[in-house]
């Protein structure tokens, strides 16, 4: 297991005086040991005790794949008939008081179930430190968010050649998602969206049958999963010539994506680059049509920390992932969104999206 | 709210001397009140108090939609800075002592958050009920299973003309969730998979990029979601002429299934069907490559009530949903896998699938 990782966890259980943490949320067990598991209904889960080492409980079934996988190399297993949970307490700390748990994660039947065995005095929620550790990330978790874009902008890069007036949204969604998984997709990281004219105003429409016409804005919204980490991208296209009002809409955007990442560097708050971005849309007139945060951590989960919003007054650290991804909607005329994923560096920011932010036109 | 469910709870929770029940699964939701959502970190309950209406607990942004779709008038909100389950106490009965709730849904956050607002003496799980309430289905729950299976089926017919040796079994995946898209599907069911030659004899196979070959089997098993409701289909093909063994083994597991089918109907055990099956498959010396149950219910979830085995002496009841999905597996030689959704009748049963289901030559 990481020793950095590793570290911080430890310092974090001295300072709550914890004894062990057990980590049952697939992705966390992922994150800390290296294997990827979808264990259903069974148990899954990973022991750190405050001395000692770590050990990972994992089924039966998936004692071979762990072994290959896991950098934690005690690996103890529960067939259909144990009580998993006994399993755990034979390798818990004798006479624990003190657990750590993942309470946003564990059901009450789950919980109903290990209280029953391992009668701690107290159970405390470890869901929001294992969240913080992961905002910053390490250049191999950025490889695989950049494989993840390179798929997803390169079906878009394709589909946006085959658009054509008269074409539905969903057939649009059709061809993005039937390209992302011929490209090695994973699966999606939401439903892909497709929004045309009056309905790429709506930040959380739905695509439909509406049919693209020649005149309006074309919103698309996407990503995918690559080896348990996601990408995260919107452009913004012209269907034939558009007027002066989305012209004007999608370049007061661009300037706000633009200084948002201008203004991302370690060291400034999160408040900092929403407020950058959000200053050249209201100096164009369009602040109440900005009616969302800048962005979001992307990582092992599509939406995770931070939060790039105006309240947020942490600081970026060197290594944190996350959308810039301003927009101005306009309700029944038209929207633009334009999102990129950035990594923060010392002196500012690398893009890991690259597809190409200038108005294109498509459709003709 | 359907009155014959609201008895059926209402006598389940005068048996458990509960109070309340509150309901927080969405689907379990949909299925009472009509109104589908995805309500996300928010919070999304029904209140069913032992005496007195029914309430509709939403996000203040869902009132609407739930005001349309809801067949429970009695809707109350919660802004993004409340606190839920204050709205959750003011809607239910005073001096509350024993209330039901959904222990396998529950987070033990959210529980925490409940409790410390509600304090009863008692939280009883009442997700077991629910799920067997599931079980039996109405026309009009049937009717969205076989949208969803027309939709698959569909799609199948499409893709099987298309399939040519040299395909992988990842190209052909990528053509059928394509057309399922193509043809309105909401959602998978599960990851479609496309099993060729000596890989169709895993049952938890997933598709790679192995080649498609002349003289092997090609096992398809999908599905998708439609208005909340999922399909469920496996058949498998011949790629051009295949050997004596695999016909063998294809026209038992089709005389399993009709076996199957024709076990089925109200008043026999589960038991029964799952052994009519397998004693077809036993006669021809294959019962060692038989190594699942016959089927599962299937309706709001893809794995669902009843499980159908040879352990469950549970009967069958008029309405009942569920797959008979006989298989044989001959490790590193080939698999076969016919798989029908049903729908239990007083005298028999309605074979919702409708694929055609003798052994098909395709890629030639």
């Amino acid at each position: 297991m990481d020793q950095q990782k590793l570290q911080t966890l430890h310092t974090y259980m001295n300072e709550q005086g914890l004894d062990a943490m057990l980590l049952t949320t697939p992705k966390h067990v992922y994150y800390l040991t290296g294997f990827l598991s979808d264990p259903h209904e069974r148990f899954l889960g990973l022991v750190i005790p405050k001395q000692g080492e770590a050990v990972l409980i994992v089924p039966a079934l998936d004692l071979e794949a762990a072994q290959q996988a896991s950098s934690v190399k005690t690996i103890a297993t529960h067939t259909d008939t144990q009580n998993p949970y006994e399993v755990l307490q034979a390798h818990l700390p004798a006479g624990i008081k003190r657990l750590g748990l993942e309470k946003g994660d564990l059901t009450v039947s789950r919980f109903e179930a290990l209280a029953a065995v391992i009668q701690a005095a107290d159970y405390v929620d470890v869901d929001v430190p294992i969240r913080q550790m992961r905002m910053v990330k390490s250049a191999d978790e950025v490889s695989r968010i950049k494989k993840a874009l390179q798929i997803t902008e390169d079906a878009l890069a394709a589909v946006v050649g085959q658009v054509k007036v008269g074409m539905t949204e969903l057939d649009v969604v059709a061809e993005l998602e039937y390209q992302m998984k011929k490209l090695g997709s994973e699966g999606l990281a939401f439903p892909t969206m497709v929004l045309a004219g009056e309905k790429s105003a709506m930040p959380h429409g739905a695509p439909g049958n509406r049919t693209i016409q020649a005149g309006e804005l074309l919103l698309f919204d996407l990503g995918v999963a690559y080896d348990g980490y996601y990408s995260d991208i919107t452009r913004t296209f012209a269907v034939g010539e558009v007027g002066a009002k989305e012209q004007e809409i999608y370049q007061t955007v661009l300037a706000a994506n633009l200084a948002g990442i201008e203004a991302t560097k370690a060291g400034v708050t999160l408040a900092n680059i929403d407020r950058a971005a959000r200053d050249v849309i209201a100096a164009k007139g369009y602040g109440d049509y900005f009616i969302h945060r800048l962005g979001h951590g992307l990582g092992m989960d599509c939406h995770e920390y931070p939060s790039v919003h105006g309240e947020n007054q942490d600081l970026l650290q060197t290594g944190m992932v996350f959308t810039i991804e301003p927009g101005i909607y306009v309700p029944g005329i038209a929207g633009v969104r334009i999102e990129d994923d950035v990594w923060v560096t010392e002196n500012g920011c690398e893009v890991l999206s690259r597809f190409p932010k200038e108005l294109q036109v498509i459709g003709v």
